[in-house]
């Protein structure tokens, strides 16, 4: 009984690993056809998400699956837990990548990013790319080291986000309003996606180190204003 | 020991209906704060989105509390699970009523909506309120004709920032960037406000009919673009 019950929560670790891998297939594409303006590539971010929104529909199915049948307590129940929030943050972290596909598609063949941009939105998109290879470690080998990492990126994808904010603020030239819209929403995509990595592995820590998780101290996302 | 576990359900149904309670507050206040550019109401969002985030931690902590001495089944596993996912949405849409706030304090004591915008604003805070309302009845009664009403909200309040963002865009003229910036972040928080609420009351539904939940169905910001 107690096997079975680790088998099956190596199953849903191995859907929630392919989530975050197929999240940061995801995002890398969605980052190139924003930044070269490739459709095809576009194209396949959004018709792709779906394999994404199917692996959370079996994490969540497996979890309740295993809680109804298992009765888990402790250490086994605050695991299947997590692996729903985790669930539910990977498929979120999906949408917003599929929201940069759009956003690339939408402005086709015209650049969606002004020249001025470009160079912070390509390194934006390689820190949050890396946030999420590096919060897959984290679920992986719960490398707590890996995490301050983590942490750490999304502090830069933040502070790339204001810098982008004051540039389009400050300049009232060379910036279409359709333009400093669109600026202004894929800022905002990536700096969720750094949060979203951030209440990851903080969900991670919260495993490893036993405490239950606060919504306070996981809310990064207050720190944008 | 079922009476006892149906008196804890109440407790959590009750944490839940406090929350959006608050969220409704919050929201209404944040959307009066930013169209009468009133600050000591900004502040009171801000300090006050706490008390939502304990609220969650409260939903939370008895459910896992209720999973482990209980090891519940069929119905009653999946309120749960429920209850789960709904006081994260629920916490998520607090923390959007907090941004509408301060994005009001942040450009205090200029006005932070154009002039053009301020109609179309009131009417969107109308609507996200009077659909976080409906959803507390929903919640409350099971009512999912309700739910129909809510998703209409939502639509309409989608239709209002597709009508802001591309006003916004024609006019290349009487914006300040800062404007630009702050009307499309806005536009967004309302959007996803709306979008939360139409997961909450699918989620009652779902629960109603029986059936699993399936995110594709429940991204509804998938059309925003």
């Amino acid at each position: 009984m107690r096997e079975a019950f680790h088998s099956d929560l190596q199953v849903i670790d191995e859907d929630l690993l392919e989530m975050i891998r197929l999240v940061e297939v995801a995002l890398r594409d969605a980052s190139t056809a924003l930044l070269d303006g490739d459709l095809g590539l576009a194209e396949r971010v959004i018709a792709g998400d779906v394999h994404i929104d199917d692996l959370q529909v079996d994490v969540d199915e497996l979890v309740v699956d295993l809680l109804a049948r298992q009765s888990p307590v402790a250490t086994d129940l605050r695991q299947l837990v997590a692996a729903l929030r985790m669930s539910s943050t990977l498929e979120r972290m999906g949408d917003l990548s599929e929201h940069i596909a759009l956003v690339a598609r939408r402005r086709h063949p015209d650049a969606a990013l002004p020249d001025a941009d470009r160079a912070d939105f390509e390194k934006m998109a390689q820190l949050a790319v890396a946030a999420i290879h590096d919060t897959q470690k984290v679920i992986q080998e719960r490398d707590l080291a890996l995490a301050a990492v983590v942490e750490e990126r999304d502090s830069e994808i933040d502070a790339l986000m204001h810098k982008i904010y004051a540039r389009v603020a400050k300049d009232d030239h060379g910036y279409t309003t359709a333009q400093i819209i669109d600026v202004t929403l894929l800022g905002r995509f990536y700096e969720r996606i750094g949060d979203h990595a951030v209440s990851l592995v903080r969900r991670i820590g919260f495993l490893v180190t036993g405490s239950t998780v606060d919504p306070r101290s996981a809310a990064t996302d207050d720190q944008v204003f």
